[in-house]
């Protein structure tokens, strides 16, 4: 990996009331939005922001891929480190995975369960002068600070 | 009130799982949601959209004010009647209030029973050249269309 | 199948205001609880809840995986049909696909395109002695009513 | 004010994606998570969870009334401090009013521009032997750490 470029980025966050549901557990719908969230940590470290207005046409990032693995539950005032690695890059689409770790335990070596597992593909789209959206390349100077994550970490 | 018009409109849903939250209930601000859906349908019985992109600029309506109280919870797989009463009308803006009646029994003369009261106020935006939003009058044929409920309903 | 088995279920929906984002289509996650709302239909259909407090202990549906395949957005005010398909039965869990159609046009014979395809497996869990939830065989009168999906309709 | 009483909390958050809608603005219904989301920093660093089980019978805080007045939108991005202040304290209740502060520039001195105000109700209540839930007084431990705020701050 050259100086600059990454290929990781860790969120913490912590499960909120109103993201849990009546089995007492954060509701599966919420861990794409942690996972989201994770990204758009990711694009703000890197120095942009997802939603890349600075360019001409605007460029937006959909995805077309989402998927989640869950083992074990996470519960309102749980904490959890949403780890995003990149695990595909391409002219046109990024893909990541997403380890989510429970946190426990207090100070620099908290302990970490797994409890989840997701990933994402997204798109680097164009509006078109028909008005529709069409795949275009990631701009260079951002495709250029990120890297694939090595295979041992995924 | 001249034919044509209307103050009330009715929408009837069913609870969803990812609106309970952990308190087996559905969560409060779920509630706003609820406000809103019963007021674009009252939106589109009146052949109307509340994204009103027909008009140049396009009007947008925001919400400056909202409100609820709260009586008895609803649960998961209730079936909830918001019923919409226009309860003021000004030349820019207009305000609702929301009666949640939770319905039980089946037929014809299922019973009601009101948990929770709410209101909006919104206001008629469009965006002005320097692209910030300002309030506009309300087109005339919507506004036409549109009365304020009878005092002894609200 | 057998009479009073069932492998699918239709929900239609028309897209709420709250669950569009920013980038003017529905946000991604709420594909998930369309999932859930057709998962649900299917269930009451079948004279059951996904809450099964019927049973002693009672019976929850956690979510082991999901998945979603994006083609193209859907909009404020699109209606869509979820089309549930059972795509897996064994004795502990259950495996769907949803195909996400949005409807155009009016009367009978409206038309259908396929915007999204998504995915979901849920096991049948009952909270142990020790407060801890483990998989369970589901039960016979509810499994007896589920088929799965001819594999042409996969 | 006594020592190891408390009347306010701030919390601060940045907006998500998913928490905006198609208006380019976080949907007005969010703003009351975000409510939520300071009340129950609030408790935490009282040393409590809004989930009060270690009483018994364990105790909860339904909403019983909710309130916000929108001034200016937020978006993506944007950092928003939630400034909560306890507004009232009775034997079974306790009222909130909460400032949404825009932040904007860097280091120490960042400036605020309030962008909505909000309140909130809440009840302590119990679950009673017949399985309906009742108010009750607020745990004395608890209550003694909190003051109402200055007149002058509301």
């Amino acid at each position: 990996m050259l100086p600059g470029m990454a290929f990781e980025f860790k969120a913490v966050r912590r499960v909120e009331f109103s993201e849990t549901d009546m089995a007492g557990i954060v509701h599966f719908a919420n861990f794409f939005r942690y996972m989201e969230t994770a990204e758009h940590g990711f694009f703000r470290e890197l120095g942009y922001s997802v939603v890349m207005d600075q360019f001409d046409p605007p460029l937006g990032w959909p995805r077309v891929h989402a998927e989640c693995d869950y083992r074990q539950p996470l519960r309102f005032e749980d904490e959890v480190e949403i780890h995003l690695l990149v695990s595909g890059k391409k002219s046109k689409s990024l893909s990541y995975i997403f380890k989510f770790n429970k946190l426990t335990g207090s100070g620099p070596y908290r302990e970490r369960e797994e409890v989840a597992r997701g990933s994402l593909t997204v798109v680097c789209v164009a509006k078109q002068s028909d008005g529709k959206m069409a795949a275009v390349h990631i701009p260079k100077p951002f495709a250029d600070k990120i890297d694939v994550a090595p295979a041992a970490m995924l």
